[in-house]
């Protein structure tokens, strides 16, 4: 029989996951729920699941996993009321804007051996994938440095701008998870530089849109996070380790393989545009995951207390940033 | 409603085109005929479909188009058999062996206005589309000359050898249909060498593995096309367009964007594997535009005559090889 | 007539320069000035000059200009004892290991009005200068990061970094010029992070081998670099700058445009192996500007005060990483 | 002492070549002959030379080779004058426009042992040595087929289409040497297809713009050469062997390392313009060559034979385009 899941969250990134569920044999999609009744019901429609409200969709025990892909504000009311029920979790990134409360969340999931997969979607990119396992069998040597660039081809509205918490927790978060997982340690030390050099109109609304993050391991590894709110060539997600024996890059993913020469050059492409067209094997293969983990054959990769400490991070980034000096991370005791 | 297709062959590209009208949700295969029950019920199983005898599929009144993915032997007669009942037909490449028997299967076809598409893959590659629209919209200028690399990632079993009709026409006819294409006009001289040189039981098998192919237009331009039945980095499919303002060129697609760099220098990952690694997408939309077809909304953008005229062009390769000579290429009045 | 240049120091550099003075038709090297007779008389033999000792040297009234090319430490002195003469001064980065020291110097030679280039021989590479050419046409719109890596193939001898300054006055100090060239203006804020990962007995002489430097300028510009003593690749020197309008970025030039593609993958050569290799042409043209300073028909390009910037900013960089904090930069009023 | 040379022929090949004797330590450049007196005059004040007649040059018993780099219809008698005077000589190609002249001179330098250096510069390119190093080593296993892609960037004046012999003996020449060397056999089958396509006034003047040449040597290597007058991006010089094991290419030489990424794509410079931007190198390594041939230190690299072999294949490729068969070349016995 397949698994029956409930998806909370029509929209953009909610749609994606629904059409990874039902794409996926062992798995089916039984709930949709959404305050906006059109979302939910396209959705359903595409992959014949229910509309439902989110009463009627846990009180359903058949129910064997929940996919949390609500607006951000929603996540840890939604992790609280779910956890007691001992149902797997799936949660997008970030728990909470706030460190206090998706640590109360994060200890509650914790407390009750919740399987609990947060949406880190890079590391389930075959490319990343490969290179951690570079790392992992020793053939870059010892990780000395890692290097990441990120960048958006285009700034959010600034209505996103003024809720999301900002640069460092929306955008940097993802590069601040995948800095962990690389370096293979928390770093401990962190400085940041940011600017709203770009967008003005970002400044005024009180972010930044571009920035640069120095993280220092115990070890004495350092990283370099480089983001910025736009990219005219497409999305930009590089990653280089540097490491004693070996130094490994991934590049972007061009949008074709085509080389047109000529007075003006050898022109190629730009980068796959944005993050559905960059990563959509990698969302494919985080929802198999976690299909994989309800099913108690994998445990989770991307753990909710991944999603805490990158959480952890980036407040310390953005302190780091505002008081002009590296800060020593504190991370939550769990 | 969604339209109900036969098909006809449920070996590795059958298989493929069955995945393919499944997930467009326009159409719906009805049934699957193969003479081995397994394979054709493993299909079914995957699809929905339902294990029919030809008799019993083509009975079916509602049935609104045709694949043919049986081996190579079977198309002329199923065309032939199909081809009167007026249904759509979709066939693999090549229509037959002998450009006679392929002929009278394309009067046919043609006489009845049957809608009919040949599985040239290559023309629904995204990347070679963008390569022929760069042609057709002016950005190459005129199109002087045209080189094709195709080369299989290691050589088929002896068996096929003995029974594909040859190197020239297994393997070059889907290079000699693209040439054709992408020249914009149809060939009039052949010349061609080649030899057993990488694999002797090839030759012993009374085949080349090996081969260098080179047309010419009545406009003058050139073309050369190079093949062989192995590349040890994998399958190569490269073009480049030689033009009077600019020239362009298709490259593999790499299997990772990983670059590692150490003492050995910098290295990548090899090229894609084979077809089905390369060209998923080419398939998913050549049967897309299959459907299409069978719907009336879109005309056969790789007829039955572009079946034939291939074959023709494989001819007169091997001819203008084994008689050492230039061929003026003679095509069939259809 | 040619111009007369007296040399003082026949180390590896020197004899860079005096192959680069012999080469250009508008110069002779007269006299070769170096402690060690050996040193000096080879490179008198090579390009015609006599060994002299500085007093010789500089007792000649013909003598045009003068290439310092000694040791570090007796830059300082080299230059308060010539700057006096009037003579035009060529002299290898960095000015002093002291800024007091420096400041002094830079004094001296703007007090005079002396022509003075300091050896910033990777402004004059023509990539990196056609990246500049592009910044100040406008094509990448206004800069909004800079992104330098900087890594030599392999570390320096113990006894040399215990006398060099360290790596921020000894390797840095080429990225923080170019990074002031690039962005246009003098950064005010600093931050870094370093260690010694990669070899424990750099940690124990005192210096680090790996280093994270992250500047912003007043019109809240910001730029990384990256510097590691090691990289098995080779010579690794890239650039990026990221605009408005456009991003740029110089590569490394490879050793061979050859590849090899095999079931390893493909397989191209490292970056040229180090400062000679990379930078002939900039050595050549550097040389070739400091010749025009002295006909009087150029104005130094890499000046005094550039020289004393960059270590401004070499120590500020220090400060920051032994502090752990973001450094306001302050800068000698000259 | 270093060794006198005398240079026949001031032109633009002919000052490369002095250039080259002249930075050679070993070598001088002791006479210039030309029937233009100022092209001589600026040759002889560059290198210190002097401007004599070919008489003079010849009286002189220093002399110790001589360089001819005169127009094409002179190296015949210059070579058959010089020949018995038992000088070293190092000759531009072709030998000669005719077969049975080329045949004569080749014939009396072997009879008299003469050392003789034809100038096949693309033979001591570093890249393309390289590649023939690798075959030699056996890294690619058994060479199955050679691709050669050789494109001016623009056309010849029609005063030197009318006199060069055509496109197979003045540009295709170089490649079908390339073709012996990286084949390691004498081809002894070749087809072609040529046409006008690119430039109607050739065609009117009698040549070809555009050439495709097949070869096959006697262990059933394949060969194809791929040309055309002109090329949008850049002189195009590209070679791929594919062997048993892998398949090595040597791609152009980019004119910058610089890429710029925008709305547009991902641009980098186009190749290096032209032979005396491209082949720098090979040109001093070529004449390096030469004078340790005089020196008796190396035996000619490319020889009197290996010019008159790449003449025999461009009679034999033009034969066959014209003739429209696959021919069986024959080459003298010598």
């Amino acid at each position: 029989m397949t698994l029956p899941i409930a998806l909370i969250g029509a929209g953009r990134i909610g749609r994606l996951h629904a059409a990874n569920i039902h794409a996926d044999a062992r798995a089916a999609l039984r709930y949709v729920v959404d305050p906006a009744p059109e979302a939910a019901a396209e959705v359903a429609a595409a992959t014949g699941a229910r509309v439902a409200s989110l009463d009627e969709a846990l009180a359903d025990r058949d129910v064997a996993g929940v996919v949390i892909a609500s607006a951000t504000d929603a996540h840890a009311d939604l992790i609280e009321r779910i956890a007691p029920l001992g149902l797997p979790i799936f949660c997008e990134k970030p728990l909470d804007l706030s460190v206090a409360r998706a640590t109360a969340c994060a200890e509650a999931a914790i407390r009750r051996e919740i399987p609990f997969v947060t949406g880190f979607n890079r590391r389930y990119d075959p490319d990343f994938a490969r290179l951690h396992a570079l790392i992992r069998e020793g053939t870059l040597g010892n990780v000395e440095s890692v290097h990441i660039v990120s960048r958006d081809p285009f700034p959010p509205p600034l209505d996103y701008v003024r809720t999301s918490g900002g640069l460092f927790r929306d955008m940097a978060i993802h590069d601040l998870d995948m800095a962990r997982w690389l370096l293979g340690e928390d770093p401990d030390e962190i400085a940041a530089s940011a600017s709203s050099v770009a967008f003005p109109e970002i400044g005024a609304a009180g972010d930044v849109d571009t920035a640069l993050i120095l993280l220092r391991t115990p070890a004495g590894r350092l990283c370099s996070v480089s983001n910025s709110r736009h990219a005219s060539y497409g999305y930009d997600q590089r990653i280089e380790v540097h490491g004693s024996l070996r130094t490994a890059r991934v590049g972007n993913l061009p949008q074709t393989q085509l080389l047109v020469a000529g007075a003006e050059g050898r022109v190629r492409s730009g980068a796959k545009q944005f993050f559905r067209e960059r990563y959509p094997e990698a969302y494919r293969l985080e929802m198999r995951h976690f299909v994989s983990v309800v099913l108690g054959e994998e445990t989770p990769r991307t753990t909710v207390r991944d999603g805490l400490r990158a959480l952890e991070l980036a407040d310390a980034a953005e302190q780091a940033f505002r008081e002009k000096r590296t800060i020593s991370v504190r991370y939550a005791d769990l």
